[in-house]
């Protein structure tokens, strides 16, 4: 084939994707409209409306000229690397799409919709009744998912891939292993602290009239641009959308201010790597974000590093004492630091701190694999949950609420994404570190700039999209593979300081 | 054919349009989104979504199997008056769809966006210079729709059959002749009499908070299940979905209560026939409302007929009282409801009294055929639409937005559509004059019992969705075909009461 050819067939392929990139955002905006908007009879007819959708994509995903294409282009042939990147997730994508029958694909979207409404239902009520068949129909749905792309690999490895692409349980195991030895380690500092937190020192009345624009003020200044997003409430807070039309939600403790306040940095900085994007490349196959990991490290950056730190505070808690005399005109700015930086076992991953964050995610990780490899079921889950709780955290829920029912994710059938919060965490310490290097970064945190860290976070990593597999894409930016040793020098560094130990 | 082999295949079409009317209301869904939570620039994205969207919709109506079925299957079967509609609508779908090019369908949903877009920038800032061009595209990509539809047809009634089935401007031309001269009869009177209203004293605070309680109030008490939908604030009020999902939508004027009031109950008029509709049949293609006009019947029923009537107010006029002492403590029950009903001649239709209302239609309707067939250019429309309004009455516009701007319909691309105002006007007055022979209707509106109105339209109207023209449902209904005699009789006694005429 001459090379205009190649040219002609490399653009037939991306005008395919540019409508499949663009059906696929609507998926993502019913399911927002879902969380935030719908009334409680539309579930009904959402399933559906999503069922129809996922098939038509699945249609244009499995579309045969673009297997024709892909059989014929010359991948080794002379193309920029962002087209190398869009070959290699076009042939990806078509390959996996052509393994999955499309009334499975259809009925997993309507399961999704019907098991997550139950879940939220359930939740309520806590009457679990109509929640366990979906929950069960919607595991083994995953699992004959898993069992039609995975080809060699297990299940897990197989929709991890979908997530974490070229991630593996294998991989996994031992890095969580030694992750999870190391936490406990600081965790016993922490817990032998002769200098300990008391956050209740921070419990008081929070009206979400306030506590709004405080955290209003904090997302915009962090650069998320608000006349391409949206910032409102749902039951679990997320964020979805590209380019254009970017927006999160969040939800409103009133006797917790942090919940609200740290859930939108969270969300903002996925927002802001979906902003940084090249907006031109959006509909490209590798136009997106390089993984759940990469986007967890910038929201986990956010949210932690950067908004849990001393300097970031030294510049927002005048107007955070100005928004709230009570209680912190009483509390001293350093003390203050310290309260929201408080380590201590409980049952909600989302509330969990830094240190004990990782310890639920490794948890989940064993506990899903269990699930879809059919060695346990829905039905022991429950109990299974509490043992291995006990086991890790020395408590046992005394609800569902607080135990194996707390996420949305397995009700929405998202069995082997948990890890890619795990990895975020350490891929977030890892270029937090690198940035630290090459910017003045806590003096423009006192300052109160954060303009110039979204800039150096959108030239090294949201620009790239998914052109570079995560693991390259860290070293590019690192100089290093990822490894656990950036978070744990950032734990203890940290937390020593707090609790006062070395 | 075997009976067995004919029922196989109206199944089949069935399983077909289940799917294309799940993803039809995704669309709906959509252009709510776009009307009331997107964020501003979201609107590139959101063409490219509907574009996108608008083709697989098209692909659908015209897979060639729905061709192959409609042409061997027995039109004259055994069939019940539903599957008889079912087919006649598909027969009609399909037959348009295969006249259609895609991309000309796919780039009519982009304008839209696009259009409707700049369209409410430009009246918000009042420079017009992006929206002229995008516009002058609207007018010529649905001049080369019509086209492609219309066979024998002229543009205009190619495109108005989309909304009223059936309907032909040779048939409306009379009919609206007849009505213009009635109209400017009444409006005469009205203008000679002795006993004038003035509504300057309705005109004071009525802040957001207090008005929005109201009109749920009365709209919940009307019979909305707003389980089963919301209620939002949008620049032009509509109302979107069907079944288990039905939204609508109002905006707040301080000054003036009745613009958010009487909008609800017009778009929760809508919002019942949706909800009124057989749930199980809503995905068939005889299963939605019968027209536009019998949809706009049950609006401008519930708004004008019920809600500016006397026994409406007697029971709801306290609560009124309750909520804004002021003004209405020192205004009379009578003279409220006189004020309610002030007629005058205004520019804006959305805001016209009962009586000069459908004057603004016949008028748009005299101007869109000039428009469609090519007699009038956009670049002209402003001046003509000056000259006509000032024909007809007697006032020029003095801004774009108080003219020929003022209208979102022919920007979104829509036109040959206003006809089904006036028809809907004069189908709510014969089903109304009809309703009050069989239910003892002013009673119970002074006792506040809607749900009985609400019953007695559901069986006479909403149930049957498409399965009668609408002519024949008229018919059935009333007895009668459609006549603007009801509507007369019905502004003569009213208006003649109001102004003291006869």
């Amino acid at each position: 084939m001459t090379a205009q050819v190649q040219i002609d067939q490399y653009q037939e392929l991306m005008k395919r994707y540019n409508e499949i990139h663009h059906l696929g955002s609507i998926a993502q905006l019913l399911q927002w409209d879902q969380e935030v908007m719908m009334p409680r009879e539309g579930g009904a007819q959402r399933a559906e409306q999503l069922a129809a959708l996922q098939k038509v994509i699945h249609a244009h995903n499995t579309a045969p000229p673009i297997g024709e294409i892909l059989a014929t282009i010359d991948f080794n042939a002379d193309w920029t690397d962002e087209q190398k990147a869009d070959l290699r997730e076009a042939k990806k994508t078509y390959d996996l799409a052509t393994k999955v029958p499309a009334d499975l694909v259809a009925e997993i979207a309507r399961l999704e919709v019907l098991t997550t409404q139950s879940w939220v239902a359930a939740r309520q009520s806590e009457e679990y009744d109509d929640f366990w068949p979906l929950f069960k129909s919607t595991l083994q749905r995953r699992r004959e998912y898993a069992d039609a792309i995975r080809g060699e690999r297990c299940r897990y490895d197989a929709l991890l891939d979908l997530y974490e692409p070229g991630e593996t349980s294998a991989n996994l195991r031992p890095l969580f292993a030694e992750l999870r030895t190391q936490l406990r380690g600081i965790l016993e500092k922490i817990q032998g602290s002769s200098h300990p937190t008391n956050p209740a020192a921070l419990v008081t009345e929070y009206p979400e009239e306030k506590q709004r624009p405080f955290s209003e003020k904090v997302i915009q200044q962090m650069g998320y641009n608000l006349k391409a997003g949206r910032l409102d409430v749902s039951a679990h807070p997320f964020c979805t959308g590209t380019g254009g039309d970017v927006r999160i939600t969040t939800r409103y403790n009133k006797n917790n201010f942090t919940e609200a306040l740290f859930g939108c940095m969270h969300e903002t900085g996925h927002a802001l790597y979906e902003q940084g994007l090249n907006r031109e490349r959006l509909p490209f196959p590798a136009g997106g974000a390089a993984s759940l990991g990469i986007h967890e490290s910038q929201s986990r950056m956010w949210e932690n590093m950067i908004g849990r730190s001393e300097p970031f505070w030294e510049y927002f808690y005048p107007m955070l004492k100005e928004q709230f005399p009570t209680p912190f005109n009483n509390i001293a700015p350093d003390e203050f630091w310290r309260l929201i930086n408080h380590v201590e076992k409980s049952f909600i991953r989302t509330e969990a701190d830094e240190v004990t964050y990782n310890l639920h995610i490794i948890m989940r990780f064993e506990v899903e694999e269990q699930l879809l490899e059919d060695k346990l079921s829905i039905d022991d889950l429950p109990e299974y949950w509490n043992h291995q709780f006990q086991q890790d955290f020395g408590v046992t829920p005394t609800s569902l609420k607080q135990g194996c029912i707390q996420d949305i994710h397995w009700p929405a059938g998202i069995f082997g994404y948990f890890p890619t919060y795990a990895l975020g965490n350490l891929y977030a310490a890892q270029f937090y570190n690198t940035m630290t290097q090459q910017l003045p970064v806590n003096e423009l945190l006192s300052k109160g700039e954060l303009l110039p860290i979204r800039e150096w976070l959108r030239e090294q990593i949201h620009q790239y999209g998914h052109t570079y597999a995560p693991g390259d894409l860290c070293k590019r930016v690192t100089g290093k593979p990822l490894s656990i040793q950036p978070m744990l020098s950032y734990l203890n560094e940290k937390y020593g300081k707090v609790y006062n130990f070395s």
